[in-house]
């Protein structure tokens, strides 16, 4: 009887470090998955556990997971922003991102780091999308949003329009195009800031764009019926990269609607594996089994 | 590829609830392995780890377990009897232990129990020691004493001497004696309080008891090469039973020089076994498989 459980047994004991993720909802999460068993293939003692915490939890969590050794963790939504007062220092790209998605426990200050834009644009290149001069079109002004705002705008392109809903996070989206435009300035990227609302300039940036990005959470559950371009199916063309920042579901309603009009669909799986494969390195300093995790997980 | 891995991939998921352990020193620990075996076995979605947690993170780590909403989490050594001031509420027998080895998050609101005694007790009757009308010889004043203390009273036995070295915690060992004297009269047991070193005293009043029970932390490591007998080791005979609170190592030094002498040795293994099943069935609500596990782990 021992033998069978014995793998199970060895996996978790009194020397196992804990990482987490702290966001909700949480339950959908494929980030458990994907770092326990990048920890099970190069035979690492750690245990990854999401946990269901709100901006309201977020400091004791944050002070917890210090308090009880954590070696680091993940912060998704809706706290990506809000995670940053209580950290010990910033990473330089998490400054520009202006939202963490990674925390690390260095030596028992808490360090905050931003993996989504570069596991973002990591993943366009993985698909063979050639940004260099060209325009992008981004939806969204929320935790994710803007680290994909600056990372692209470190990655080559020329020019970058922000739509964001006429709602009360707008000006998150009107702060960040102009941290690009006055803060960003050496990179030579004109940002625009538009509202959602208005189709006519939507379909306008979005013709001159080469991408179309969504992040926003429209098209994750419960909000899988809903897609950025329910009103503007027109915006759709065989040149056109549409990409989603929502990998479940893995097929989303915006993915389904660009793969029937022609265009190239991108789903966030692929940002989800990278931005895990960056955040695995810092946790553990050892390189995640990336290829290996996409085979046995897609 | 992917089959091999199903079930680590299925073992910790978004879902998966975390169960903790609060102490210091951590890495020992057997809690882990039989926690998650009785998950494995029972097919619960708990994760248990082990955190290294001292008096001065205690607090934090506590608001912070509550925060990211753990099941519960055990307590060990040196927290047991600090905890209690973080907690929100306190079973009956955990207030007359004076100390908590498991909270439970019910609801939001952190209710401390100590399984230690009974655990202590149910370990004994398995091992056949008939208790009723009986004395025992108790040595140690910290947080595992109380608890073994309390409940050896509400089971039976006459008269219990409790033995403490005259030290800053001796004051802890006399409050648990006159608790007993004065809050616990209805048991009708006489308790004694002396100093360990006190060398003729412990003789005598060993001589008088049927158990002679350790629960210091001397002859756990690093204090594994010390016993509370190594100056009085004519105490030990053949109609002695000798009990360590110790279980690793499994074999201490004091149950060594037991079995030399000739008297009945039982090690904390059983104590630890029960005092977990009784902690696993308040966190899961599920009967811990405690003969199940004790076939695979010793």
């Amino acid at each position: 009887m021992a033998a069978d459980f014995e793998k199970n047994l060895e996996k978790i004991d009194g020397y196992t470090k804990l990482v987490g993720l702290l966001a909700t909802p949480i339950g959908h999460s494929l980030s458990p998955r994907m770092h326990n068993l990048g920890y099970t293939l190069k035979d690492l003692n750690y245990a990854y556990l999401a946990f269901e915490v709100g901006n309201d939890e977020l400091e004791k969590a944050v002070e917890g997971m210090k308090a009880i050794g954590a070696i680091g963790f993940n912060i998704s939504m809706p706290n990506k922003m809000e995670v940053i007062q209580y950290l010990d220092e910033l990473d330089e790209g998490a400054k520009h991102a202006g939202a963490v998605n990674t925390v690390v426990n260095e030596n028992g200050k808490l360090k905050g780091y931003n993996t989504d834009g570069l596991g973002y644009v990591s993943n366009l290149l993985e698909h063979g999308v050639e940004l260099k001069g060209q325009k992008v079109t981004l939806v969204g002004s929320g935790g994710v949003a803007t680290p994909i705002a600056t990372q692209l705008v470190q990655s080559g392109i020329r020019e970058i329009s922000v739509f964001a809903r006429d709602d009360k996070f707008f000006s998150n989206a009107e702060k960040n195009v102009k941290y690009i435009n006055e803060e960003m300035q050496e990179y030579q990227v004109k940002a625009n800031i538009l509202p959602l609302e208005d189709k006519e300039a939507f379909r306008r940036e979005v013709a001159e764009s080469l991408v179309l990005a969504n992040a926003t959470s429209l098209g994750m559950k419960p909000l899988d019926d809903l897609s950025i371009i329910d009103d503007t199916l027109d915006v759709l063309r065989d040149d056109l990269v549409v990409t989603d920042v929502v990998y479940n579901p893995q097929r989303s309603k915006l993915l389904q609607q660009a793969a029937e009009g022609g265009s190239t669909a991108i789903n966030g799986l692929g940002m989800m594996l990278w931005q895990g494969a960056l955040a695995f390195e810092k946790f553990t300093g050892e390189e995640m089994p990336r290829e290996k995790i996409k085979k046995i997980m897609f």
